[in-house]
């Protein structure tokens, strides 16, 4: 079993299932968007949580397996995506990469935020001119070291 | 008076004068992650906006005439980005991508954040095991019109 | 049943009815344009929607699910792109973008048409000197945040 | 003097004197957004349009030369396109170019739409939930010949 | 059937059947350019026209219906193409480009030679010193329009 | 002199004289295609083909030197290319690119048409539809060689 | 059977029956160069030779008839190549490009050496700091033609 | 004085010497593909080598010094190149890429033949059917090391 | 059974026995680095090394055969790389290339660090603020032959 | 005075010096490897070290001020790098990528090696067969943030 079967499978029990990603995520104790990116081949889980996965989706062993495996990351097949959703981040960076990185480098010093010791939060922002989506990234700082 | 060169005559004043991108921003009245974005070159000043970053600047009246121009937007110059700050940011988009775009549909529906009716910013937060960046970004959900 | 193979299913079964994709919206109750968007895997329909399309194409249920879910967005294998018929559009932005992104700052302010709040129609405008296609396409401009 | 000159200098001047496009347009007794096109290089003027251009602008005769000159059509140093305007147009092409395709086909028969043989408006449409911008492209219908 | 599944049947009926495209064309009435093209996929045919071909080659009613169909255009995999026969076609708009842009210009005035409406011939020109192929193009001048 | 700069100089002189491609090439005593391709950097001149065009064109001795250098072939500075003349040009390659192979090899075996030994003319064939541009390209027939 | 499926084939049979490519060659009656390029999709064979290879690895007759093909021809999937022997010789016309071309230009003249009238041999070549390898090009030198 | 520079020189000496490269490459003792390619900037030259090429074109101290420093390697501005002289070797690599790995492993086993350890000779081999070019390159063959 | 298929095998294989790179490295008698590079699809094994690689984890003789095939070297199938452990070697490349090139040059003089002559490992070194990995690269100097 | 110009101003002075990179490592207290990349762009210094920079090499302050600034990481122009000692290392990533994964989640678990708490050093190591070169790169093993 590939990994994207592993994930066709997983999405097709869902939807038959009529789960959404935050019930699957407070069943495995994980927070929506760990998990998310998880199922849809980003993250391996522990042996616990890919049985829990197993579990409410109804699927067999294999997918637990599959779920254990380090991944090749990256979930894009073109680049610049083409999808609209994924488009305005790469836009998003596009537009603020180097404000990100003055202002960065101004607050911190030389070196980067950790995509790695990372966690990432989406919320609804309520507002009578239209909800609002807000994405929160948190990320170590990490000092280029000197040698 | 090219942008580019406009952008090159703020560094070197603001380096000169040894001013913060927060000291401008705090100067002109706005954000910090749109002060710097708009001396950047990714965003236009309003007249007034852009005499007080001339003023502090002390820089000629032509630099204030290229920060009110409609700018080409786009930071990079390749894509994708090899400055490791920046490609950071571009990672979580290949990493996170398609987990953003399964999140905000499963919350708000077919639609998506607006890169547009959008804002961003930059925080500090203290760690004993090391400092963390926190980048919030909102923007308005915008969902896809039907006809 | 991947989305790929619900398009190749319906337009096998719409030329087997001998169905004009006019046809087909009337019966599903939108506009054309976006009826075939659609079909061609670029928009998710609601249930009603889908279950017309089903009865009037008599395909099975599994295509009105896979009508029902959030599209990867992004129609065109190879960029630019190969086929006359698209590339003319492409071309158009080619020669036009610059143009219609002075327009547009000119009569609007800083901002963009949006092409997620958007509509499109296609028209034939005869003439005697050879039919005219005329597309029409219109956005809501939003307008860039300051902040 | 190169073309990219001759568009630079027709900008500043554009600026410095406080005209619009519309305005040169009305003084030329173009279209704006033919106008528009031919002042940033995607169209050559007759002699009478290019004098009336550099009359209306106070810029010297070899302006009027180069806007006479027959361009190297093709306004976007990138592709896609990065900034945010000209890229919604790139993302409709995307998006809808199939959708294009299948509607001229089935209305037209086998064929293109000229971007030739073709014209282009932009205009405000009011509305209270923002107004919009309608872009309308027209274009002869050229049936590929059979032999 | 997709369209590839068709031409490669067409392709190996050809073989078994010892016929050549110049053959068939003659069997469908059309030039052997034009044939050969809508046979690998780059036309569609009259519903005659596909009848005739499934008649002389012996293959099933569904190829007739592929034939039919509006193609994708574009024939070339990669670009440049790696294939020594086509590339040259290609090096020779490399070379020749703006050669042919500036000829046709003087020539004609501003505008395009179609490749709608247009023509391709393919003739061996006997020479003692090793005969020489030749290929016509022709297509309609098309002025851009000024508006 | 670069190769750039000299183009640019004889552009510029042609234009001031007010000379066609044609009158250049009949003063040189060469066809018009091989003439403008030679003058716009795609073949070297002999010293004396050199020594007419700096005559006709009034222009310094250098450039009767830079016409003689053997010039680094390949007009085009993007490929695809965006000019609208030039890109329907490759636009033939890729819907016909596969039928010439196809064409030429069945009336010649394997090999190519030389695109060095290759020579071009363009004409204006009158038509009451509207005049058509006609492109004639013949090369000599080089068989591949077995061993 | 495509020709992936003929190459894969007789990959294959030669592993299993123990042969080398020269043993083949020399079956063929051909150079184990041009032998082991035609086996590999680049060449077409005779009728004759195409049965001398059917027959001495054991295949069937489709084997035969697709050796026979014009092939499309370009054997590498990714460029630059990523295998390290065949990047060797992307390298060399990286470095050496200019050298070949100005070395070509002074001893020949305006014109190039043939890919297509052209012969290739590998040699071992011993030496006692380590045997070399010892790759002969021959191609007819073609000149450009003037018109 | 950049390399572009110094190569710049180095050729327009030697074009008013009239010089050759063999000429030059005799005068610093090396074969003439070597010094050609240090010329163009692909190898560096020894102090010695470097007074030798300034003495016979009669150029500054500057010049000897440019030849001694560490080239950046690769002499294609474009990928694949667009001159037909480079392009035929480029197209040698794609037709017989996976025929020279075949063979030399067969010959020699798993490695490849060193672009580093190597040399190259170009010459002319006269022929009634018209001379041609003979590219040799010999390069030690590098086995794989296992560990 | 192709290479990839072979890779498929041999991972679900090590899973189902629970095996570790090294076990099987140890059992095969060679390094882990030289060893997991052989399992997937870098480096062929003697036929005593792949009879042991079958026998340890259970699998058919077919597998044994692909794994002494001379394999397609390059191991990643988008450049650059998108998984995070792989880019941030790449990311090394981008930053230090230019260094390794200046610090190998002024210690060795010209030539390179083989990739052939090479061998590789991996340690982990603890350390009381967080464990590092050392990546060890050990390859011959192959100075540049001048000839 | 732009970064590009500040390390031209360097090697400059450097060759003329006759320094060698250790020579200004040793003299700005940090090791060679680091200090090299700092010079070539990919490092900022402090204000002592950069002092120390114009100290030894007799520059003016401006190099100083440049020496200092947060740098637009990667060096490279090209990717795939063209140069062949650069090339090296990244072939090493395209054959050895897939496995430096596998051995390092195996022996440490789902993680990189940080590129940025990371150090590098190069080594001559002497062989009779040929010296050796040895690069040991260290890195912190960052562990994937589960949430």
């Amino acid at each position: 079993m590939t990994r994207e079967q592993c994930t066709a499978a997983i999405l097709e029990a869902k939807t038959m299932k009529g789960l959404s990603f935050q019930k699957i995520a407070d069943h495995v104790g994980r927070h929506v968007v760990w998990t998310t990116a998880a199922l849809l081949g980003q993250h391996p889980m522990s042996a616990d949580e890919a049985r829990k996965v197993v579990e409410i989706l109804g699927l067999e062993g294999s997918v637990s397996l599959a779920l254990q495996q380090f991944p090749m990351r990256g979930s894009l097949v073109q680049s610049p995506p083409t999808d609209s959703v994924i488009y305005r981040f790469y836009e998003i960076v596009q537009v603020y990469g180097t404000t990100l990185k003055a202002v960065i480098h101004e607050e911190f010093g030389d070196g980067i935020m950790s995509a790695i010791d990372f966690s990432m939060d989406v919320q609804r922002v309520p507002d009578p001119k239209g909800d609002r989506v807000r994405v929160t990234m948190e990320g170590k700082f990490l000092p280029y070291k000197k040698w």
